[in-house]
């Protein structure tokens, strides 16, 4: 039987190297995933706007240009993608994340939530939104092994992602 | 012309009386309006599942149960509303507040965001997807006097709502 | 804040009296609910079709014909609930009342299963897709009372409804 | 006229080599068809989520995120699919396949029902909203060399298939 | 259970008296359904842009202008319909019968075609659409009369309705 | 045949008293309409945020938050409408009329636009995509009288409407 | 600017060479067009489903099966069209080309309808659905090289094509 | 990550050379973006029905027709683009700019729009609507270029673009 490709869109956290370790994962096992991700450099994410269309006087505006122009990019993602993945790091509030998992819920798109268990309480609305709670960027990996080709890893793997 | 009613759904923090607040001013202005909620009791919200269906060992899916039942709830109200408030207090995650507002912007309901200034640089993303960000409750009940009768707040009345 | 009437659909098993139980559950809470549910008559919902439009040689076409009618019915009663409520009893395939819950699932509904902890297994993948899973017709009440007004039962009442 | 390629989902009993049977004939009659299917593997199907994200104490949890699992790859295959075949064997309650087809239904897609004439009656409303009902594999190879090319079996061929 | 109001659209054949008959069934027997209609007066059906919008130099803009003007109810009432009924007389063309079929059955609604044993071929694929098929308005009534309420008609009712 | 009530949403120019005209005909007519229209109270629309949230430095964003507040109403109010009928008035760029008729046309909505012959160029797309083209607003309401009851004008009222 | 290949779907009568002419105008004019058709073997049309299931006693379901697996191929060809051009002939009834019609337009799809003047009157609510009525073969094939291209025919070509 | 090619439609303005300027810089840029844009023609805009379909004596049928045939383009590209820019020249009404941005917006697409200061408050609506506003089409293309690689401009480049 033929295979697809998977489009995936990677939402959430942008300082750690979360979405490199998918990505080596998912080259390392041949999957047909094609990834995407919002714009991850952070001071240009929050400075395109006025880099393109000129400054603001007020930093909300300069935040409402940036953000705006961002989501034309996050949006036809999210739209576009068979599976969104959000992760939430340890830190900052990452409300841009949670949102994107509505917005993709919404959607009807299936989402995997990448998150550590002291956010589990916190995560709950999301999490049951989710058809999967991952801890380790190789549990997402593994996932799409196993949701694409069947693939599931050998013993021991879960252990090891943590 | 005649009066339609106007749904507006109430998401977000559930610790202080900002839902009181609006309450009472679209009640002191006789505005059309038919507001709902989440189950704001916070204890009932965390426990209503397992108080139904049984108790669970798991904190995890103890709090997925009753997630999932709340949703219930949420799902519909947020789905049948014309406007969606989203309330971000000045304490916790509140994800499930961000992940309620990218629900309602992928359903095409407008949304008004209520929050502190100090969380403007944080929420760019979901005030860049709001039609107005308010700073306190009775600005929200300005809006709502104004977009459904037209009627402006009197000089000065947005400084007082501060 | 005012109250919505919330309509709920009751799909699936016609043998027992789970129906009357929820009716009169949400009679003696006062819940503000409008239930309904297939033609729950057996031998008319077989022979509806054949009664009105004439009789057919093969009992394939008879059995068609009787489908496509109560299809009206069940398809939009789906169509405008709220709520459906999917109950699977010991017996029979009960194929429509899973045929029921993906199309109410598709079109976004949520859905609460009822159904004894026998069936979980063969199940799950419906479990799965639903917001909450009952064993007693009393707990999807109780449900209905939380989700709508946020009352929960009593302490033991869970146990007594097995 | 140029040749699409159509998309045809597999859905239900993976206790028999009906899948193989359709996947031979298509291949065969070189027709441009795109077949795929959950995962068939029955314990992998089962224990994927304890494999990939760690065990569950209770047995309804181990399969609920078994279950959330495999719904990314069902859902999504359902949801770009052109026409969903659904086969009912002899045995098992198969209520996943009753469940994709309502699920299948409700999204607008076409469908083939594949199963023994003894389960006429209590298929009747899934076959209802079916297209067409097939009895064998062959057959719904020979549906879709029709649907998509305009070919008929040679006479005798409805009987051989049987 | 609480009752809720059929919204009912009879589309087709102006030239007998089938939307009486089924008009007068329904007030007989009580149901809650309200019946709607195209504008049924033939002339001012044909004229009525011109009427209020000025005459038009040649025929086919003055009948362009006049159904344009026309599907504003039609497009509106067949939106808001939850059955839709299809009449196909003995005489004329009726594709716009034809079209407010196929545009009735993509927007998901129910449809139940109404038309004499001779058509039958000329509208197969119309009625591998429709839910049911009948022969006489009495027929219309009495589904209407079985998919709201579970009546069926006492025995002989389908043979004197031909 | 029941009456509903028909929900029209008047767009466009706010410098003349076509929607007077048209809410003083539909209210002679008796006509069971219920109209709505966008805040008209010209410097109300353009401060209304500013009044209720606080003043902005750039007028690009006195005006952006203005403009976001009124769609609150505007996009609602055309989602909810039946019909929408949007004015082009002699002055003015008014491309938030034009604006308005492609958005209810994307949602599916018929529309009525109401121009002076001298627009019919530079309207052709518009108008196009419109059910009916109106000179004056009596004719509009000629026009729901006709879609709504059937009744047409008597001989020589439209060129009155003139 | 590039070019992207436009899937045109040919619906309605099979008794004349239109489709030809249509195929080999697009041909010489070396159009990026992928044209569609449901299958055109009258026979074959008629007689599928009994020669792939087997065989039916009552002519009426012999036609019902038949019909229903052809709408596999033309529901999913018309969902997938960029454009739907419905040709009328001088006879037969031909509901199945403006149910087509119907479908196309509900499903928001632009529809080209063919067909002779005298039809006019009698299709007039299909061809104010219409963005375009042809009265030739070659006109569609203008009317697709305009749409796609921007090139007109020589002057004296619309005479011709009739 | 793999690269994706970006649909970008160019509505409204016809008269000056910004859609070559945004090509160029796509060009220049090595940009995976797939442009589109109406027929910009202006003649043969205004034209193409008759010259297809034959003269018409009044020039708004001439208009109409045209306008319509124009629709099947630009309501094609439209729903098939990720992002769609909307320019308003200095001159003219440029009503159907307007259409296409509310067309779009209630499609669900981001739109950039392109436009002089000098029609920031009679578009306050419109770019209300809009993801950004860019003063020259260079702007457009460094949009672009950040929203699909991440690329922004080096210092001065939007000083230069105006």
């Amino acid at each position: 039987m033929s295979e697809r490709i998977w489009k995936v869109y990677l939402s959430g956290e942008i300082h750690s190297d979360w979405r490199e370790r998918i990505s080596d994962g998912v080259a390392a096992a041949g999957l047909p995933v094609e990834l995407s991700a919002p714009i991850t450099a952070h001071e240009d994410s929050d400075d395109c706007a006025v880099a393109i269309f000129g400054p603001e006087q007020d930093k909300i505006w300069h935040d409402r240009k940036g953000a705006s122009l961002n989501s034309i990019r996050t949006g036809t993602l999210i739209a576009g993608a068979d599976i969104v993945v959000v992760r939430f790091g340890e830190k900052y509030k990452q409300w841009n994340a949670a949102f994107d998992a509505g917005y993709a819920v919404a959607l009807g798109k299936p989402i995997i939530t990448l998150h550590p268990a002291g956010h589990d309480h916190a995560l709950k609305e999301v999490d049951a939104a989710a058809n999967a709670v991952a801890r380790a960027p190789e549990q997402v990996v593994h996932a799409l092994a196993y949701v694409i080709r069947g693939n599931l890893p050998t013993i021991g793997a879960e252990a090891a992602a943590e």
